[in-house]
C-alpha cells in the first residue's frame, strides 16, 4: 500500500511515523508514505498556500492551483483509488471505513489547514471526505496521522498476532471487557477469581458477559445496528 | 493551563507539539505540557510497564504500579481537575467536551497502549474515559494529541483570530458553508457570484443557507438536538 500525504506542515506529521507500529511497517516493506509539503508546488515568489476568502470574514483559505498541481503529479504516475479530504464536515471515520481502506492500493491524503481548502478543490479532485470526530483541529495533519494508524495496522503482517486486532473494540460492534495483569491483588483490588480458573470455556464466557454490559452500558447505539 | 501526558512512546508525541498552533501556545506560555515517560516509574530491572493479560489472550496489558507511582506522585504536587484515560471505549469526544476541558486548570491525560491498562487503574485513578472515535489506533498517543490540539486552540489567545473559532463547524451545530478564494475562475470552474456582491447581509444568508443544506445532507443527526 503507498499512501502520499499533501499538506503545509509535513513537520508537524513526522513522529507519529519514526515510532511503533507505523514505523515498524514502513521499515518493513508493508506501506509506504510519501508526504509532500504544499509550499513545493507553489507558484508565485512569496510561495503562497493560502489567501483571505471570498465575500470577507476570518481565516485564511487554501489555494487551488498549489494542490492541483500536486495532485495532478502524483496521478500522472500512478492510479489512486481514493484522494481523501480531512475535514470536520466529511464523512466519520469509523472502523468499517479503515477496514475498506486498509485494502486498497495507493491513496492520497490531503491535509485541511487554517480554514480549509477552496470548495473547488472537492468539488474536482475529492473522491472520500473523512472526519475523524465532531470537533475541530487546527488542521488535517492529526487526523491524517490517525487515519493511517487505523488503517496501517490492519494491512496483514503489521501486527505482531493478527487475533489482537479483531479481538479490538469496535471489530464485532461490542466494546471490549476489562482486563487485568500482575499483581493478583494491588492495595487490595483483586483480580476477579474466574480468570484463574483455567477453564478457557468459563473465562470465553465471562469476557463476552463483561463485553456485552460494557457495551450496554457505555454505547448502547453500538447494539442496535 | 497544564497538561501531564502519561506515554511508554512519548517521542511519538513529540512532533504534533513543536510545530504550529500547539508550538505557539506553549510558547506564549498560554499552557504548559509535561510528557512522562511510563517507564520511569517501573520497579523491575526490565523496566517492564506491561504484561500477559490474566485468563490468557493475544495482546499486553499495562501494568498498575507504575501508572500508580507516576500519578500519585504528579498529586502529590498539585490538585488535578480531572484524569483522563484515552480508550476505544470511552465516551466520544466533540467539541462540547473540549470547550469543557479548556477552562480546566490541570489535567492528567493517560495514554493507553497495546491492550489497555489493566482495569484497577481505570476504576482507582481515571476520573474521565475519552474516545475520539469508533476505531482502533496502535495507542493512545494519537488520541492525547488529539484532544491537546482540540482543546488548547480554545483557550483565549490561541488563536489570532478569536472570532475563527467560534464559527468553526460543530460550535453551533452546522457544518461550516462552502469557502473559495482567488482566482476567481480557475479550469473553467467559477466562484458563487454572491460573493462579489459587496452585500454583506446577502453574503451572510447564502451562507446560513448552504451551511444549512450541508449539515442537513449530510449530517442530519446534528439538526435534530
Amino acid at each position: 500500500m503507498r499512501i502520499d500525504i499533501i499538506t503545509v506542515l509535513p513537520e508537524l506529521l513526522k513522529s507519529p511515523f519514526e515510532a511503533s507500529i507505523l514505523k515498524r511497517a514502513i521499515d518493513a516493506g508493508l506501506v509506504e508514505v510519501h508526504f509532500h509539503n504544499l509550499r513545493d508546488y507553489t507558484t508565485d515568489n512569496y510561495k503562497s498556500v493560502d489567501d483571505y476568502q471570498f465575500g470577507g470574514g476570518a481565516g485564511m483559505v487554501m489555494l487551488i492551483e498549489p494542490i492541483d498541481k500536486c495532485i495532478s503529479g502524483l496521478q500522472a504516475q500512478r492510479k489512486y483509488d481514493d484522494i481523501i479530504y480531512m475535514t470536520p464536515d466529511g464523512e466519520t471515520l469509523n472502523q468499517g471505513i479503515t477496514n475498506q481502506l486498509s485494502l486498497k492500493e495507493n491513496i492520497i491524503i490531503l491535509c485541511g489547514h487554517y480554514k480549509g481548502v477552496d470548495q473547488r478543490v472537492r468539488d474536482m479532485f475529492v473522491t472520500k471526505e473523512i472526519s475523524i470526530g465532531d470537533f475541530v483541529l487546527s488542521g488535517g495533519e492529526l487526523g491524517a496521522a490517525v487515519l493511517c494508524d487505523a488503517v496501517i495496522r490492519l494491512i496483514p503482517g503489521v501486527l505482531g498476532n493478527e487475533t489482537s486486532a479483531l479481538t479490538d473494540s469496535f471489530q464485532d460492534n461490542l466494546l471490549a471487557p476489562p482486563i487485568y495483569t500482575r499483581p493478583r491483588e494491588y492495595k487490595g483490588m483483586k483480580v476477579p477469581e474466574v480468570l484463574f480458573s483455567g477453564n478457557f470455556p468459563e473465562i470465553e464466557k465471562w469476557r463476552e458477559e463483561q463485553a456485552y454490559q460494557r457495551t450496554k452500558q457505555r454505547r448502547p447505539d453500538l447494539l442496535e445496528d
